[in-house]
């Protein structure tokens, strides 16, 4: 390269980079439906269905601490992490591949922890290994899945099909994943000062299960065929409320009311939040991590999910230029702001 | 973990990691024709196609090394592994996705040039780049790409189908790779010396070029399908034609006679071999990475094959208690051995 011009990657954050590496490339292959932007890609597999391909590289320091993180758990996460992608663009998840660099330092016994976590998540949600590769690292551990799922073509649902006024749609509840991590992150620095004092993690298993081993929203794609609801579009939230609701409006070329009280937060979420000095609100915003599912439906389906315990209608989609909102109790809207994770300026150099 | 039991992955090699890690798996969807153990992994698309899914991780310091090795170039090498492993399914490559795990030490620029590699690839092979993932890594740089491809059912070959009696047969020649790559530690050694020494590369262009940009042979599948010849078993040459056989012969239960004079090796391969103190002939069984197509065919195709200048018959496949061979000139038969790589103890740690 030349060295007269040196574009730190922290300036430009995940998605510009991807927007800048990737604008040159075009699809030339019928079978290519549709490419980057989306959580999976779709690729024709016959008149009828289309294969959904995602994938998503997980690396020690940057995605996960081995110090607090079972590598059963690590297994179960990484394959979820990508099933999730399926679920959000309404498909049955059916392969994965996986794909690990390792150092020396771990021995076979430690990938079999992982190697069973990975079993235990293609158990749950009925998919199956079918390939990978092994190889090593000079340090750390790196796993790179990727999920194959399947779905009607009618049936796709992308990012960017949201019209003004749907409403915006949130399954479970929000922003306890990563209050654990943040519980996580205390003991860790509790045992760094004193190596014999036992990590304080009594109160906090549904937090702690959120963050170490989230699950993927494979049923839900099964109640909204049941409910006979096709979402206009949807996503999954990795990276927090905001950020997702970002990319919503952006690609479906809406703006959004969100409303503060409607957002579905744990008791223990709330609590804890507030003991750690954070809004709750900002937990289930910025938080990510969650892998609910955030979708958009008209508003001729509200009867079909009104009351349904897994869904909660969080706010309504509005016209591009009326731009986004967080509207509290009171009505005052609040410009949404997305402070998605920065993996290049906000992980360690 | 348990801390009484340590196996050191170095004991396993790579194959036998594998191995161990999913011998627990099972496959329990309809659409997943074929897993673990060959090439790419084969997933039905419809009544009458197959979907081909192959995934290879490169690591820095592992898989390349930047001070050789031309960002453009390890790009474009990258996608080539992947295309070639679909080729080795006798199928069409049609889609990519690209995750890439980089430090923060590279700047923009350096990716932009990766991606050149990348893009002139997907051109060349036209070949769709439909998705990935971009994080950060705490060091170095890891490239996960996953390729996916198409080919007609019947038309699937696997490994596995060799017959007692079927020609080996190879295409291009052999062990280029594997000098080419000693050319270049050779000059790194004495650059590391003496930086003021100019890199002595004159003349092996061929084999540098055989190393540093490799190409998949898309073309020979084309030649095959017009010659109206199914291999009865094919890979690819990653690893050396010694292992390569060895896959062979193990998924198809046959033993193998390999004439050492047939082996196809370019006489620039031969000459720096000889000026290494290296038999050409170990670059070729041992050397890997030339990602050339090994297959057999049955003799009844022999004539259609025959004089054709992409493929020579190197050998035949016996019956599996004969064992497998490497014949000399002479007709002195030795033991064929596979010396693979395996990552874990010859890379550095």
């Amino acid at each position: 390269m030349s060295e007269d011009r040196r574009t730190e990657l922290s300036e430009l954050g995940e998605f510009g980079l991807i927007d800048t590496l990737t604008k040159e490339f075009k699809n030339i292959n019928a079978s290519s439906i549709y490419g980057i932007g989306d959580d999976a890609a779709v690729i024709r597999a016959n008149d009828e269905e289309s294969l959904l391909v995602s994938t998503d590289m997980l690396v020690e320091g940057v995605h996960f601490n081995l110090m607090y993180t079972p590598l059963k758990h690590l297994g179960y996460k990484a394959v979820v992490v990508n099933i999730s992608d399926i679920c959000a663009m309404n498909g049955a998840p059916e392969q994965i591949t996986v794909s690990i660099a390792v150092s020396n330092r771990f021995p076979k016994e430690a990938l079999e922890e992982l190697y069973e976590g990975i079993k235990r998540a293609c158990d749950f949600y009925k998919v199956d290994l079918v390939g990978g590769d092994t190889t090593s690292s000079l340090s750390g551990l790196m796993i790179s899945v990727t999920a194959i799922g399947r779905a009607k073509n009618e049936d796709v649902v992308y990012r960017n099909g949201a019209k003004e006024n749907d409403l915006l749609v949130v399954t479970g509840d929000l922003g306890a994943a990563y209050m654990g991590l943040q519980i996580l992150e205390r003991e860790k620095e509790v045992y760094k000062a004193n190596p014999d004092i036992q990590p304080d993690l009594d109160g906090y298993d549904y937090l702690l299960e959120r963050q170490l081993k989230p699950e993927a929203r494979k049923d839900i794609i099964g109640f909204l065929k049941d409910l006979d609801v096709k979402p206009t579009s949807m996503i999954d939230i990795s990276d927090g409320l905001a950020s997702e609701i970002f990319h919503l409006c952006k690609q479906s070329n809406v703006g959004c009311n969100l409303y503060d009280e409607k957002i579905p937060i744990d008791t223990k979420v709330s609590t804890t939040a507030i003991d750690f000095n954070i809004s709750p609100a900002t937990c289930a915003l910025n938080g990510g991590e969650d892998y609910e599912l955030l979708f958009t439906v008209s508003q001729e389906d509200f009867d079909k999910i009104k009351g349904n315990p897994h869904m909660t209608v969080i706010g309504h989609m509005t016209d591009a230029s009326s731009g986004k909102y967080l509207v509290d109790k009171q009505g005052a809207a609040f410009p949404l702001k997305a402070q998605g994770w920065n993996h290049f300026s906000d992980a360690a150099g």
